[in-house]
């Protein structure tokens, strides 16, 4: 089998090769059977730059169709000398096959301009392919740094190149708010920006002295899913809440608990929390709302992370809510709130998605939980009946430093390195096959404290990303050695991509960030804090 | 006439309103005549995506054809209840009367993703159009700061919506080289890097302490060559020497004249510039023979401009030079120097384009001038026979500050608003038609000192590039305050397309880069100063 053959990412199911090739040239038809015309406008697109074909229908050359007995996300990929067959289960995995046809031809042709003259050559072969999981994410956060939205776009194309299908959109957050919400006009022209951002982890006191913002308008966001669609990726905002939220409060000081001030500049955890009076729900529920009319999928973010209750330990309308709700104490508020969310987003027809932290106490029941903080949570996640999209810090959040050089750029968190991610297996041990059932998949993080433009997302998304696909994608067993032998051949085609990945060989000298100090963590130090901020979930189990 | 209509830029020669629409929607047609099948390829993706249209062959919809009694690039477009028929004197011509009609549908058709469902209604007209010049440019400077190549691509996109045909690409400059050359690795390995960057103008003497660093491959600037030619845009590539060379000779010492120090990180003219030595021309010869392969244009740019004859004045090479070659000094080696390039390129055929500078003593026939210190320069080079290409700095630099307004990030140069780049004329005043005939067109320069990422590109570039496109396609007499009404209409595409301009009402608090301090200048202050520096080409004259 050629080289091409054997460095597809993510690796096919089954591989048959056969004898021949398939000629692919600026006269090849492509003709789609019903229900795949708009892969094949998609397809038309991705292909004819490179090679100077039209791509219209016609006798031979590539043929689409749906097989209804295929699984929906499933395909089968037929190469001869006569042409190339594609059938999917569903419009999706007819896509999919579209992708790994992309990558059996040579990379220039996943070019958007003609380099090479051709024609081109692929092996005639029989791949038969179906994903592990339906959940197949990355999540990006545009709160941190917002990234424009050409960017957006161009990531959610390398996503689906790898066969990932969902998109978690970190919308908001201390340190900026990045969509528009009708009749809250001061959210983006006072919380979509900040004067100064902190340089490199805390701890340092750095700061950059730049003005930095952006947001997104409605249109903006509804290109957005309508993009990813296209490229069968399904976008789930989030709007994070109760906690996370001082640019919305900086905005509309009514929403917090006393606190006037500004956007946060600095990274980690503000203790500025949303009020949890009718007026601070009214705002929520009015977010929701919007985010509710523009994406068009199940699941709707809450975030519900990281949320102090110091705050409303003191605040007059967290004590009145304490009272009128019966509650147990300001501990209990965060739960409440969740569920008065997940109501509201019921009577939308929409489920709540959400951080493992709402399920302190137990989480709104439907609700869909992101183990972020490891295994643990999410086995008490899906004992509690919940479905759950593992995404473990120390195995998948990509701004994790990718070595202990020390030319990589803010490392920050547990060294995460190709192989780490490789190894990634959403399904928490010890479960029944019931339960696994619960488990979703997974989902990289790409959190962007120290991500400042697409360049340096590109460099702790790639290649990890690839290998986390083959996580997500593939089975349960994987060979790390495999792929590591079809990595060059892929960063080929991420080289006609224009991907900015981190060389195999370690940092350039450019990649470096002394401005930016980094803050790397040992993985037992990391372990035991993570030990520590899960206590409570250990404490409502016995 | 509807606001759509009025509010095309640049504004077509002769609109005339007809009765009725054309209506499009996902099932209107698009039929290619003969040697448009190209431009019918890029329309479908340019309009596909946002409107669900496969826009196949078939009867009525688009149709487009060539009719060589037009000007090349020249167009026809009518809009009936039928459909629309664009004629082009050529494919350029077409490709223009496409991009016209993409106008004329409402905003979101430009869009990369549905976000309205259509149909989407286009009022009956016809409209005759052609261009004043043939050269219609921008420079982008990816010395400075590093573009990435999706940027580089979707400033193509750009500039082609605006009936642009031609992209100056500054490929090299003192703070850094931005492409390979075989058989010089050290070129990028070394030449492509800085350790720090001067934040601001020069006299402040901040530094972001930050490595920047980047290039192209030979295959990415293939693909930019070929994605810019199917946006019959022209990419002509410039690499400057025998000044502006410190990165080169960062690189490679024995290029230089005894420097043996790094990259450079201010802005400002390096003193250290390229020995004239065999080997020097050699390095030269190399480079643009590598230049020649890529790229298909006429015109090879080198620069020329801003190069002190300090060193020369001592080099032991340079001595040896001017006295084998019987030169009255040092001040006359640059001249030489340019001949033998020129002559070098004539032997590959090509032209050599290059700065005004070029002309002092001067420049060798068939070079190709880019006037950019006034109408002087530019007058000066065509009554010495030479064809022009008008950037004057005060009109059309475009990192040049657009108001006086404090917010303005790092404003340097003199102020150049809207109406100020919108009343550009590229012919020099007190010529004769036939010396009229030597003006190629105009050019406006996006240098990037201070322009780190595509945002703030955008921000420097736009509107003005809007009103440039107007005063290199339109007719010598121009109304501003009919500019000024269409603008509205015509950033509304801006959105669409995810554009960073500056708003009207001046920078956002984002905007604003006080860590990067700049040095507004006065035009009388500007004019002095260009005046001197233009006073050899005076004194030659008398």
């Amino acid at each position: 089998m050629n080289e091409l053959l054997t460095s597809i990412v993510p690796l096919p199911r089954s591989i048959t090769a056969s004898s021949g090739v398939f000629t692919f040239d600026a006269t090849t038809a492509l003709t789609p059977g019903p229900g795949t015309e708009r892969v094949a406008d998609w397809l038309r697109g991705a292909l004819g730059p490179a090679t100077g074909a039209s791509l219209m229908p016609g006798a031979g050359g590539i043929r689409l169709r749906i097989d209804p007995g295929l699984p929906a996300e499933g395909y089968t990929l037929e190469i001869s000398t006569s042409g190339a067959g594609i059938a999917g289960g569903s419009a999706s995995g007819v896509f999919y096959g579209a992708q790994t046809l992309r990558q059996l031809l040579p990379p220039a042709t996943l070019r958007r301009g003609r380099v090479t003259s051709g024609p081109w050559e692929v092996p005639a072969l029989l791949i038969v392919d179906e994903p592990r999981f339906t959940w197949r994410g990355v999540l990006l956060d545009v709160a941190r740094h917002f990234m424009p939205l050409p960017d957006v776009l161009r990531l959610i194309d390398l996503a689906a190149f790898h066969k990932l299908n969902v998109l978690h959109l970190h919308l908001t957050d201390d340190q900026g708010w990045r969509f528009e919400v009708p009749g809250r006009p001061r959210l983006t022209e006072v919380g979509a920006w900040r004067p100064t951002t902190m340089l490199g982890s805390r701890g340092h006191e750095r700061y950059d002295g730049r003005p930095h913002g952006g947001f997104y308008t409605t249109d903006d966001l509804r290109e957005i899913v309508a993009y990813a669609a296209d490229r069968h990726i399904t976008v789930i905002p989030e709007a994070d809440m109760p906690g996370h939220m001082q640019a919305a409060i900086a905005a509309y000081p009514e929403l917090g608990n006393g606190f006037d001030g500004p956007v946060r500049t600095a990274w980690g955890i503000s203790e500025h929390v949303l009020q949890l009076g009718p007026e601070g729900l009214d705002f929520c529920r009015a977010v929701l709302d919007h985010l509710c009319d523009i994406f068009p999928g199940e699941l709707i973010g809450i975030g519900g992370d990281e949320c102090p209750a110091t705050e409303w330990e003191t605040s007059p309308s967290a004590l009145e809510r304490v009272r009128s709700e019966g509650l147990a104490g300001a501990h209990e508020l965060q739960r409440w709130f969740t569920g008065r969310m997940a109501e509201h987003l019921a009577g939308r027809g929409r489920r709540l998605f959400g951080w493992d932290e709402i399920l302190a106490g137990g989480a709104p029941p439907g609700a869909v939980v992101a183990a972020w903080r490891g295994h643990e949570p999410a086995g008490h996640a899906i004992r509690a009946g919940h479905q759950v999209v593992a995404c473990p810090d120390i195995t998948v959040y990509l701004d994790y430093r990718q070595s202990d050089d020390p030319g990589e750029p803010t490392p920050v968190g547990t060294r995460l390195t190709l192989a780490d991610v490789h190894a990634f297996e959403p399904v928490p041990p010890g479960l029944g096959a019931a339960e696994m059932g619960l488990v979703l998949g997974g989902q990289a993080n790409i959190w962007t404290e120290h991500l400042e433009s697409a360049r340096r997302v590109d460099y702790q998304a790639f290649p990890r990303l690839c290998a986390f696909a083959e996580a997500v994608w593939g089975p349960a067993e994987r060979d790390f050695a495999g792929f590591s032998a079809r990595l060059p051949g892929h960063l080929a085609r991420l080289d006609a991509l224009g991907v900015n990945y981190r060389p195999l060989t370690g940092p350039r000298p450019w990649d470096a960030r002394p401005d930016a100090p980094g803050n790397p963590r040992t993985l037992p130090d990391r372990l035991a804090e993570l030990h520590e901020m899960t206590a409570d979930l250990r404490r409502e189990r016995r």
